[in-house]
């Protein structure tokens, strides 16, 4: 791994900044500062410049963060500068929310490849795209070289879905069902979890 | 707010130790240490420690943390001990998806009241409930004293949602919509965002 010196909370909260000041931009805004990034998230400022200093200097003392070099430079580090071909599998509701979901656009992403192992599913289309037979998930997998998929199967298929993928080489799982998964060194996986956050908030109530 | 002491960042870490904190007392583990948990998060258990010592003393040094115990203490911090009755707006394939989704479940949270504005959907049933007019948004959640919502509108519909929720008496909302909300001061709201975590990942590709 690149950088192994960088804590992992600190690249988990790079994707937070990029947000932000996305937001920003879209806003029509030029320049901002730690402070201000700091007050939109709830992140103290010396804790914004201490985590972007692991990957260098992005502003000048006194005068911030010029908000496209800056939105440039996170991409860079997260590599999504350019766009990965991500697979989706389990299409049922949540499949297909996520499916449509307009939030991947222009942020690195671009779902590829959607799978479900219904046969009343295969064969559909869903937008530019066909829902496949997981029964070749690996296969399909291997071939096109993915290595990130996001699971939105039922709880009691994700392990083995995930399991499926990592042989096929997949390194990075979105999960969104409502399991942990297992995964060797080497395969990250992230846990899309709705109850994390709402109890983030029961804390201020 | 109480604790305003807190980072809010600290704040936002219990919920994923308490979440790893499930899956050890599921796995039938009793105790576990600072250094376990915090290998299996990636964060330093310098870290955990100090995090969990702006609420209290949870442990004792070498011999670890009881895990009923720290979870009991975590869910009275974050005020989940108790359950909160939650509504839920926009039933479309992502509201569907999250009115089934089973991770709430003795972790805080009740879906108590769905909401859509298609009249094809209101008067529907999902597993328990009925579908409700949105027009009857307001006047409905603050009769429940509803302070917790999700909203899973299409984006262009969420802001107004939100301010309604608001107006409501609403204190927190977990927003599913990709779009950027906003909301006053003592309201919080969380972004459930995939491709944050997808970019997370992509950095260790």
């Amino acid at each position: 791994m690149p950088s192994a010196e960088v804590p992992d909370i600190v690249v988990g909260r790079l994707p937070i900044y990029l947000r932000a000041l996305a937001f920003m931009a879209a806003a029509g805004q030029e320049i901002t500062s730690s402070h201000e990034l700091g007050q939109k998230l709830g992140i103290s400022s010396a804790q914004i410049r201490k985590d972007l200093s692991h990957f260098g200097e992005f502003g000048k003392q006194g005068t911030g963060y010029r908000i496209s070099h800056l939105q440039e430079q996170i991409k860079r580090i997260l590599k999504v500068s350019q766009e990965w071909e991500v697979a989706l599998i389990g299409i049922g509701d949540l499949g297909h929310a996520v499916a449509r979901y307009n939030g991947f656009k222009n942020r690195g992403f671009h779902i590829a490849l959607l799978f479900d192992n219904d046969p009343a599913k295969i064969g559909t289309r869903l937008g530019d795209l066909e829902v496949l037979d997981a029964a070749r998930l690996k296969e399909t997998l291997a071939e096109r070289q993915i290595k990130i998929v996001m699971i939105a199967t039922p709880a009691g298929d994700a392990q083995s879905v995930a399991d499926t993928c990592i042989e096929a080489g997949v390194k990075a799982i979105l999960n969104y069902a409502p399991i942990s998964l297992t995964a060797p060194e080497g395969v990250r996986v992230q846990h899309l979890d709705p109850v994390a956050y709402l109890q983030w908030m029961t804390y201020y109530l």
